[in-house]
C-alpha cells in the first residue's frame, strides 16, 4: 500500500512577478488528482523577448496528466492570474470555477479563442464549496485591486491549505469587499495546515495603506486643478476608477473613457452589479466641446505602453482631444520594473507640451493592492498555519518571506517554479523537480523558450542579417555570390561599401573553395555555405566590428 | 555694424541624463567664437538601440564650423561628459583643456583612438583661467562623485558665465574638495549673469546629503557580516571606493578588486596621487586561500551589466571565487532608470545563492553625486545671477528646474538640445534651432540615429526576417522560389511548416506574375520582388501574425 501525498507545485508565478500558475496535488505518488490555481501571463520586454505578445507558463507536466486534473481555480480577474486560461485551456480540458465577476472576463478569455465559455463555472463564495476530487475548495473574500479577488480554502484529506491569492489588508476598500479579519481569525481558529501566501510586497516595511486613504487627495487635485485632467491606472483597479470619477464630479467635471480596455473595464462592472453608481460618462466627441476645466478624462497606458491612450496623448491629438499647458495629467498607479523609460517617455513628452506631470514618485495618489511585510505578519498570525509557503514573486520575495515566516515561528521553504513540495507532514520539503518552463505566445503561434526562435531574433537585433546567394552549374558560378544585407551600416572602416567588400571576399572564398575540388553533392554545397558564412562574420567584424546572422542560399541549375 | 550676442547651445544633455555636450559662443551673429563644454555619451538600450555601442550628440553644426571653436573644456572624467571626445574630436580638432585627473582619463580617450594625447591640455584650477578667443574660462572646483569635478567661470565680453557641470553641496566629500560655500558667495557677490545649472536631481526634495554621511553604516555593515562581502559602486566614484575599502580594513577585511574598471581606476587615483592611503589590494588568487570572513571585494557591475563582475559571480565562480550562503552582496549605488530588469536579474541570483543582497532601495549605503531641490535653491541664492539656464537632465527636470529659478525670482527658461539661447541681455531667448540628434557607435562604426540601420534591426527583432531566392533564365524560373526564415516559428496556424506554404504561395506568385509577360528588365525585376515580398508578409501574417522583414534576391542567368 502507498501512503497518499498532499504536493505544492508552482509552474509559475513563483520565480516573477506575474504568470501565475500553482498545481496542487492528493493521493498515492504519481498517482495524485490534481488541481489548477490560476493559469496568467507574464509580459515580455524588448530585452530578453522582441516581438513577443504574451508569456505563459510551460504547462506540458500537466498536459502529460490531463485526465487527473479535476479542475482549475481562479482566484481573481487580473491578466498575470487568468490571462493564459484560453491559450493553455486546450491541453488541459478541465472545469474551471470562479467567482461571478472573474468568470465573465474569463468567458470572454474563452470566447476570443473561440472556446465555449460555458466551461467556466460561476460558484458562490465561502461559505459555498466546490468539491474537485480530493480537493473541497472555497472562494473566501479578500481585498485587492480587482473586485471578488478571493483565497482559496482548499480542504484536503491531510489537512487545509490556505491559498491567498494576491491579496492586501483593507478594511475600507471603496468598491467590494473588505478585509475581515474576524472571519480570518475564525479560519485559523478551526485550524490550517499550510498558508500559500503572497511575497510581492515583502520588502514594504510599513503596513500597507487603504484605497480609502487617498481619496481626499485625489479630490483635493480634481478641485484646484485649473485645466483638464488626465488620470491613468490599472483598467482593472476598479476602486481606483471610481475614486478619480468621483473626485472628477465633485469637482464639477465630466468623465470620458479613453482607451478600450478602460471602457470595457466600466463596461463590465456596471453590467455585472459591480459598480452601482459610477457617474454617467461623456464620449470624446462631447468631451471636444467642453470647457477644459469641465473635463477628466480616464485613460488607458500607466505603464507607458506605446499604443495606449496615455502615450497617444503625449504625442500629440487623440479622438480629438489634446493636452496642452495648464492641464494635469495624473500616474495614479505604480511603474513595474522593467517600463521605467517607456513611462518617462511618455512623461517628457507631456512635459514638453506643458502639462503638468505628476509621476508616480508622488505616494499621495495611490496604494499598492497587496500585503505589505507587517500584513504578512498579521496574516501568519491571524491563520498559524502548520506551514508557510511563500508564494507569487521573484526569488528575493520568496527567500526573504520565508525568512519572515521562520521569525514568526512557522516552518516556511523556497520552492521556485517546478519544485514538487511535499506538504504531508509538518515539514515541507521539495522532493521532485519538474519541467517548468516559459512559452511565447508570438503572434498566433505558440514557441518554446528554448526553441531558438526568439535567440534568433535577438541576436539579429544586435548583428544585423547578411543574406548571401549563389547559383551554380556544374561545378561554375553563374554571377558569383551576392550578399544583401539588412540592419549593418552601408560603409566600414574602409570607406568602401559593406556590400561591394563582402562580395570580392565572398567572390575570393568561392575561388578558393572551387578550386578544392567543386562536386555537385550537398556535402559540397554545406561546406562551401559554411565557409561562405564565415567569410561574411569575419569580413564584417574587421569592416563594421559586428558578426551578423548569416542566410547562405545556394542554387543548382536541374 | 552687427551687434555681438552671446549664446548658449545643447547639443545633448538637455533632454536626457547622459551625453552632455554644450556650446557657448560669442559674436557677430553666425561669426560668433565658439567653445565646447563637455563631449559625454548616453547608454543604449535593447528597446530603443539594440547593438548599439554607445550613443553620442550629433556634432555636425559645430564641425561645419569647426575653424570657429577655439577650445574644449571637460568638466569632470564621467563618461556622459567625456565619453564622445576621442570619438567625436578629429570632427572638430580644437584643443581640449581639463583639470588633471580628468586629462588623465581624457588623453586614454585619445590614445584610445590613436589619437595624440598631447591635444589634451592640463590646466591649474581657479584662480587659474584659459583664454579661448573671447572667453576667459577657469576651473572652480565642486564637489560630485568623482574627483576634481568642476564648475567653469566662464567670463565674456556681455558677462560672467558660471556652468556648474555636474555638482552637489558637500561639506565632507571624503575624497577631494569640499563645496567651498564661501568661496560661491564671492563669485555671486562679483556678479554672475548667467548660471547653467544641473537638473538632474530637481524632484529630491530633501536637501543633499554628505559622502561623508555613510560612513559609519558600511563600517557597521562591514563588522557585523559573518561571511564574504562583495560591494558594488560606480568605479568612478573613487571616495566611494575609499570608504569600502577602509570599512573593509577597519574589519579586518583584505580587499580585492574585481572588473578592470575598478582596478583601473584605482591604478589611477594612486598615480594621479588622488588617494593617498588606499589599503594594499590583494589579487583574486590571493583571494582564493582567504577565510571568506576576511574579505571585501569591490567589484564592477553595479547597473547589472552582463559581462561585469557583480553578474559573473551572480551565475558562478568569477576567477575562481564564488558568493554563497551566508556572504553579503551590497549595492552601493543607485539604479539608474532601465536598468532594473538587469540588476534585478543579479539580484535573484545572487539570492537564489543563498547570498544577502543590500539592493539599491536601501538609503543608508549610498547618497547621490548631484544637487537636490534645496541645494538648488542654495546655490541660486550663493550667485544670484541675472539669468538661471537649467542644464543637463529630462524635459521634466528642465522644466521643473525653470519653476524652481522663476520661484526663487530669476529669468530662467528651457531650452533643450538643439535650442540657441541668446543670452545678451537679462531676458534669455531661444531663437534658434539647430538640427541636434544623436549618432550610434554601431560597432566600429558611426551611424546616425535616423539611417534607418537600427530601425532595420528593431523590425527584424519584432518580425524575424524571410530570404527569398529566385533564379530566371529568360522568362523562365529554374526551380521556384526558395524561402529561408530567420527567427520566425517553423509552423504555423495550418499546422504546416511555415517555410513549405511560404514556398507554395511563392511559387503561385511567381506563376500570376509570369503570366502577366515576363520580361527581362529591371523594372519586371523589381515589381516581381515587390509582388513576392507581399506575399510572404501576407502568408507570415496569416499564419504566424508576424509580417516579417524580407529581401528577395532575384538573378539571371547572362
Amino acid at each position: 500500500m502507498t501512503k497518499d501525498r498532499l504536493f505544492y507545485l508552482p509552474l509559475g508565478g513563483a520565480d516573477e512577478v506575474g504568470m501565475n500558475t500553482y498545481v496542487y496535488g492528493y493521493g498515492p505518488p504519481d498517482r495524485e488528482r490534481l488541481i489548477v490555481v490560476d493559469m496568467g501571463v507574464a509580459f515580455p520586454d524588448m530585452e530578453s523577448t522582441p516581438g513577443v505578445d504574451l508569456i505563459f507558463a510551460d504547462v506540458s507536466w500537466l498536459a502529460e496528466r490531463a485526465d487527473r486534473i479535476d479542475a482549475i481555480f481562479i482566484t481573481h480577474g487580473h491578466e498575470d492570474h487568468v490571462g493564459a486560461l484560453g491559450h493553455l485551456w486546450p491541453q488541459l480540458r478541465a472545469t474551471v470555477f470562479t467567482r461571478a465577476f472573474t468568470g465573465h472576463l474569463a468567458r470572454r478569455k474563452f470566447e476570443e479563442r473561440g472556446l465555449d465559455g460555458k466551461t467556466v463555472k460561476v460558484v458562490e463564495s465561502w461559505p459555498g464549496t466546490v468539491q474537485a476530487g480530493p480537493f473541497r475548495v472555497g472562494f473566501a473574500p479578500v481585498s485587492h485591486s480587482i473586485p471578488e479577488s478571493s483565497a482559496l480554502i482548499i480542504d484536503t484529506p491531510a489537512g487545509r491549505i490556505v491559498h491567498t491569492g494576491d491579496f492586501k489588508l483593507d478594511a475600507t476598500p471603496v468598491v467590494g469587499e473588505a478585509f475581515d479579519e474576524a472571519f480570518w481569525r475564525g479560519i485559523g481558529d478551526q485550524g490550517v495546515h499550510v498558508l500559500t501566501c503572497d511575497s510581492t510586497n515583502v520588502f514594504s516595511p510599513l503596513p500597507g495603506r487603504s484605497e480609502a486613504s487617498i481619496e481626499a487627495e485625489i479630490r483635493k487635485l480634481a478641485a484646484n486643478a485649473s485645466g483638464m485632467i488626465a488620470a491613468t491606472t490599472f483598467a482593472s483597479n476598479v476602486a481606483r476608477l471610481q475614486t478619480l470619477a468621483s473626485a472628477g464630479v465633485a469637482a464639477g467635471r465630466s468623465v470620458c473613457l479613453l482607451g478600450r480596455a478602460m471602457r470595457q473595464m466600466v463596461e463590465d462592472t456596471v453590467t455585472t452589479g459591480i459598480l452601482t453608481d459610477f457617474p454617467k460618462t461623456i464620449s470624446p466627441d462631447e468631451a471636444k466641446s467642453m470647457p477644459r476645466e469641465h473635463l477628466m478624462l480616464l485613460v488607458t497606458g500607466s505603464q507607458g505602453e506605446g499604443r495606449a491612450a496615455s502615450a497617444a496623448l503625449s504625442r500629440g491629438r487623440y479622438l480629438g482631444l489634446e493636452l496642452s499647458e495648464g492641464d494635469t495629467f495624473l500616474f495614479s498607479s505604480k511603474t513595474i520594473p522593467g517600463n521605467e523609460r517607456a513611462v518617462l517617455r511618455v512623461v517628457n513628452a507631456l512635459s514638453r507640451k506643458g502639462v503638468d506631470v505628476i509621476d508616480d514618485t508622488s505616494t499621495l495618489y495611490h496604494v499598492s493592492g497587496h500585503a505589505n511585510r507587517p500584513d504578512l505578519d498579521r496574516m501568519h498570525e491571524m491563520l498559524r498555519p502548520s506551514v508557510v509557503v511563500p508564494m507569487h514573486g521573484e526569488c528575493r520575495h520568496l527567500k526573504e518571506h520565508a525568512r519572515v515566516a521562520a521569525r514568526n515561528g512557522f516552518a516556511s521553504l523556497v520552492a521556485g517554479n517546478g519544485s514538487l513540495v511535499d506538504l504531508t507532514g509538518t515539514v515541507p520539503k521539495v522532493t521532485d523537480h519538474v519541467e517548468a518552463g516559459r512559452i511565447y505566445l508570438d503572434g498566433k503561434v505558440q514557441v518554446g523558450a528554448l526553441d531558438g526562435v526568439i535567440r534568433n531574433r535577438t541576436r539579429m537585433a544586435m548583428n544585423g542579417h547578411v543574406a548571401v546567394t549563389l547559383f551554380l552549374e556544374g561545378d561554375e558560378s553563374d554571377g558569383g555570390p551576392w550578399a544583401d544585407l539588412t540592419g549593418l551600416p552601408g560603409t566600414g572602416v574602409s570607406g568602401k561599401s559593406l556590400g561591394a567588400v563582402l562580395e570580392t571576399e565572398l567572390d575570393r572564398q568561392l575561388e578558393r573553395s572551387m578550386g578544392h575540388g567543386a562536386s555537385e553533392d550537398e556535402e559540397f554545397d554545406d561546406r562551401l555555405a559554411d565557409e561562405l558564412r564565415s567569410v561574411v562574420r569575419r569580413t564584417c567584424d574587421t569592416e563594421v566590428g559586428k558578426k551578423p546572422e548569416v542566410t547562405v542560399l545556394i542554387s543548382r541549375s536541374n
